[in-house]
Order: structure tokens, then sequence, then C-alpha cells
């Protein structure tokens, strides 16, 4: 990652990640007795890292008219797939590493609610893909009530995206957003009012949008850019450039080093 | 309609409109079983529309200590009055008009948590009416919890009106919104700070609110006016005007067709 | 309390209270029998207070891997501190003073979500301090899915203090919030970008912050001053200054008597 606002990047390989979160949570169940039935029958009673997201998941959506069971197969399934594994261990890591909150690894899988959604829009995106179109529109109604993010599950979403607290996030049917992007909450990916089409904006690759930001229309915001909290965004930002104000203007990230929304 | 904003109002009679829900289902059951024991449990088990929303209402505000059974009759009850089911019929249509990503009537219905949010609260507001304050509040604070939008009893909300995402919506005691409003996710309609009485917004028919707009105190928002996202409006806002900017400053819509909050 | 918002504070005795509630909720019980083994269950089933409260929050974050009755016990013996206890009351009775809405103190105890959300902060706060830190996460991560309040276990919370409606709330690791402080929905008190330490926001007592405000970094708000609505604060505000616009600009608060985030 070649973006100026990115935190260090020396982290753990993926190969040891599940290893290290069974670690932690060994720990964890030692030092908190209270928790430990809570943390065996999350983590410890799983033989994979996809198999403990999978019940996560499932017990997390679930609702009297929506089985645990029926959910946790489909999700462990689904979260098998290369490209969705890929995804969420990559959004693992990111949270890890740009998150100075998070600790262990082991905090973002079983605490984070952004974290948590991001995996169901990649479990609904795959579904919607497929021409699943009324099961994706269950899982993303069930995301935005139990995490308070309401994804459209024909959005597009790239790896090691972070999510920060998450509450009020919005992203609409035509927006993409490109890898190691991190947004804060209340964050909205709107429509400009078009009646359909492509009318949603288009995020670049390292781009980091601050707290209650709101970006309307099929826009481009360039890779490395930033968007400051609060800020209102109805046109194009270049790469490398902050956006700030309502409605945004740009600025060159260059001479501004250390700011941040 | 004759506000320039509206989308195509060629809608479904309302007469069929039950009658076209369980057809969408219908083929949604065959083409995806895993979701057929869910529709059947909220849809096709049901004689009315007005049984099914109670049923789907009931279950989603259901609590340890508020069973889903007591819940159902009087929801069941209430939607079954004339000026209730005026009100729902009419917002159902509503979002399948202006919602571009609300392709069948039955996701509304299904999966819209602004839907069901203001079905809650035109419940909770003829309670409220009735004297039965304690009910009315207990339907606030559950609806609050579950959808993420806080409208308190009193306020008084028209026909046909869209809570878009929906997510943090909030609305106080003296707030009055007219018939054919929308409004997307974090907009306030808020107090002025004054201990008591009149002291909320009043949104006149039409008007479309955008993200995380918040209008502050007993202000007036004409017929067919717009409100940009993220605008702060601390002052009256004549009918078709267009107000932007924290605080807003009103511009008049003739001249500026085609803008978007 | 000296600050110039402050509404009228020759409210209960504290030691009159939980009588107080319990009669407000004996009367609920005789004028809406529906509404009887609710009141029961959560409050006159219950010898104090403390014992009704841990009840009601422990019902509200059970879920299916972590059942009721080991948070209530744990939520039990923590609000019968000492500290514990005069800050849950002293929020109780400044939500039933400061908000014209809350026309009862039983209606803050049972409905108001920002009310549980703070109360949980104090016990995982509590834990957190004892070095518990996987169980503060745990309440601090519950909280967010059901009140849609994040406010990480390190943070230091006065006494009086009111979070209205509430919804999307957050507050970091480093944040300070003073006595008698009141903040509407969507206030962040977020970092600076740093990526440890110190950096997070400084309220001082008495301060009122709008709906969406947003602060940010490691800055001071002084005694008595309040943040407008949708403002976004990235430097100090001084004692008895109105903080607004984007970004906020700072207006002595003599001379601008009866305005109101």
């Amino acid at each position: 990652n070649d973006c100026s606002w990115a935190w260090d990047d020396h982290y753990l390989e993926k190969d040891n990640l599940w290893e290290t979160i069974r670690e932690e949570i060994e720990r964890d169940c030692a030092t908190e007795p209270m928790l430990s039935s809570f943390l065996f029958s999350t983590v410890l009673a799983h033989a994979t890292i996809e198999e403990s997201l999978a019940f996560i998941l499932a017990n997390k959506l679930e609702s009297t008219v929506l089985p645990a069971t029926q959910l946790l197969q489909l999700f462990h399934e689904t979260l098998m797939l290369d490209e969705i594994r890929a995804g969420f261990l990559a959004d693992l890591l990111a949270t890890y590493d740009r998150d100075p909150a998070c600790k262990q690894y082991s905090s973002c899988l079983l605490f984070y609610k952004g974290f948590h959604a991001i995996q169901i829009h990649r479990v609904a995106h795959h579904l919607y893909k497929k021409g699943r179109v009324g099961l994706a529109m269950l899982l993303q109604s069930r995301s935005s009530e139990t995490f308070h993010v309401d994804i459209h599950p024909a959005a597009r979403i790239g790896k090691g995206v972070m999510l920060d607290h998450a509450t009020g996030v919005v992203m609409g049917e035509s927006a993409v957003v490109g890898d190691n992007v991190s947004m804060l909450h209340h964050v909205t990916l709107g429509g400009s009012g078009k009646s359909a089409g492509d009318r949603h904006p288009k995020i670049g690759s390292g781009v980091l949008i601050g707290a209650g930001a709101v970006v309307l229309g099929n826009v481009r915001v360039g890779n490395c850019s930033k968007i400051g909290a609060g800020s209102v965004v109805l046109a194009d930002v270049p790469p490398r450039h902050v956006a700030v104000g309502v409605p945004a203007r740009n600025i060159p990230l260059s001479g501004i080093s250390g700011s941040s929304p």
C-alpha cells in the first residue's frame, strides 16, 4: 500500500492467523472464566476460521422466522470460496492494522460489527451475482437491522476494507469501493436521484472517508484520497487530494501531511 | 402529485396489491426453496395484507419480556382501521415508486426497516391519541432499538411517506410531516431547545430531505421543497426551494431542475 | 449547575426515586393491563432500583451465546457500587429534567436506549479498569449492536450525562466527558488519526452537543459551551462559547442567549 495515510503493514502472515486467534482466546478463557462458554462456542469449538465466522454471523442474523442452522450452512459454504476467504482475511488484518483500539485479532472477529457487516455483504453479493436476489436482499435487510449497515447486494467492495464503528453506513446499488479503503461511521455512498442505472460513487483504493461524510452520485474519488468528516462530496475528487466542506472542495494532499479526517 | 422531483405515479391499484404480493412470493418460493418457510410464515400463511404485516412487525418487535402473541393482536386490530390501512398502503406504493432499488412490492413489505418503522409509528400514534401513552412509548422504544428510527408517538405523519435506509431518523413530539414526503437516513426533525410546547419542524407535502439533514425548531418547510444532504436548517424554507449548507440558505427550485439532494 | 442552558434543577431527592418509580408503574399497570406482565417483570418484581436496572439491561444484552442469567449477576453487583450507583441515579434525574418529552422517571429507566447505553458503559469501564478487558469489550460490542452507541470502555464519563435519542453516538478510547453533559444522536468524539495515545476530545462540564456534531482529536471543549448541530470541531472551544459550522468557529455565548443547537 503506497498511500500516505497507511499505518504500518508488517502484519501477520495469513497462514498463522487462525492459530494466533486460538491462542489469544485460550489466554482470554484462562483469565476470564465468565467468558469461557461464550469463547468456546464462538471460536474454540471450530476447526477453521471459516467455520467460526459462519457460526458467529449465523447467530447474529437469526430471527424467529429464520433459524441459525439454515444460515450456518449457507455462510460456511460461501466463506470457503477462495475470493470470499481472501476478502474476509484481508479485512480482518486491515482492521487490526489500522484501528489502534484493536489489540487482538480475535477482537475483530468477535466484536466488530463493521467487520461482520462486510462479510454478510460478501455472502450477499455472491448470491446476488448467481441470481439468488431474494436471499441476498434478506441478508441485506437483516444486516441493516443487526449491524446498522445497509449495503445493496449489487455493490462491489474490494479487499482490506475497514468500517470503523460502522453505525449508519449506507452504500447504494451501483457503488464501488476499492481495496484498502477505510471508512468511519455514518458514511453514505448514495444515489444522484436518477431513477435507475449507474448512479452511485466509485471509491478508489486506499481512500479514507471520515465520520458522517456523504458522497452522492456517480462521482470518482481517486486512489489515496481522503474525505473529511461531515463533508458532502458531489463531484470527482482527484487522486491524493482531501475533500472537505459542505459542499466539499478538493485540496492536494501534498503539503498537508499529518492531517486526518 | 405535482412536485417536480416525483417519479412516475402510474402505480398499481391498491385493490390488486395483496394479490400481486402473493404472486411475487410464490415465484420467489419456487426459485429459492431455502426461503420457502420464511416466506410462508410471513406472507403466504395469511389471508390479508394487514394480517401479514401484523405478523412481520410483531416478530420484529417481540423481546424476552414482550411476547409476539400480545403484539400480534394489537397490530392486527389497529392496521385494520381505515386511516391506518390507507397510510400503510400509500407508504408501500410510494416506496415501490420512488426507490429504484425496490423491484417488487413484497420487498418493501418484508425488508424495508423504514417502512416497518413508520407503520409502528402509525400504531403508536393511534394509541397515543387514545390516551394509551405507556404502550405508545413502549412501541417507540422498541422501534428505536429494532429499526434505529426514533419517532415520538405524538408526531403527525401523512400518507405516502418513505424513509429510505432509515438508520438514525429522529422526529420530535410536535413534528408534522405532510403527504408524499421522502427522507433519507440520519434525518433529524428536532427541537429548538424550548422546554415544552410546539418546538419541532412542520414539513410540507412532496418534500424530499437528503441524508444527514438536520431541521431544528418550529420552522416550516414548504410543499415540494428539497433539503440537501448534510444541511442544517434553522429557518423557514419557502415552497419549491432547495435549502443547502450549514446553516442552510434557500434557492428557488426553478432554474436548477435535475438537481437532487 | 451554573450553565446558562440548564433547565430547572429542583428535582426529586435521590432517596425517593425508587418509591416514585414504583408508584408511576403501579398507576400504569392499572390503566394499561396489556403492559402489566412487562411492568411486573421489569420493575415491580424487584426490591431495589439496582436489581430492576440489572434485569432490564441483562434482558436487552443477552444473545444466543450469552445468557441473561450470567449478565444479571454481573450487572447487579456492579450497579451496587457507590460510584456506579451515583452515576446512574444522576443520569436518570438529568434525563427527566432536561428532556421535555420525558414525563415520568420510569420512562427513562424502561425506554431510553441512551440511558441504557451509558449504564452498560459504566459497568464496562469498571471492568476495564480492573483489567477485565475481554468482558468489557464484549459489553461494548453488545451495546453497539443493541443501542447503536459505541463507547470504548476506557473512555471516562461524568455524572448526570444524557444521550438524547442516542443512535450513532461514538466515543473513542481516550475521550473524557464531564458532569452534566447532554448530547444528541450521531455525536462523535473521535480520534485525530494518531495511531495511539491520547487522541480523543475532552468535553467540559455542562456542555451541550447538537445532533450530528463531530469533534475530532485531543481538543478541549470548555465548561458550559455548546456545539451546534452538524458542526465539525477540530480545535479547542473556550468555556461559554458556541462552536458552529464545518469547520466550526467559536462565538462567545454572551449576547446570543436563547440560541440552542
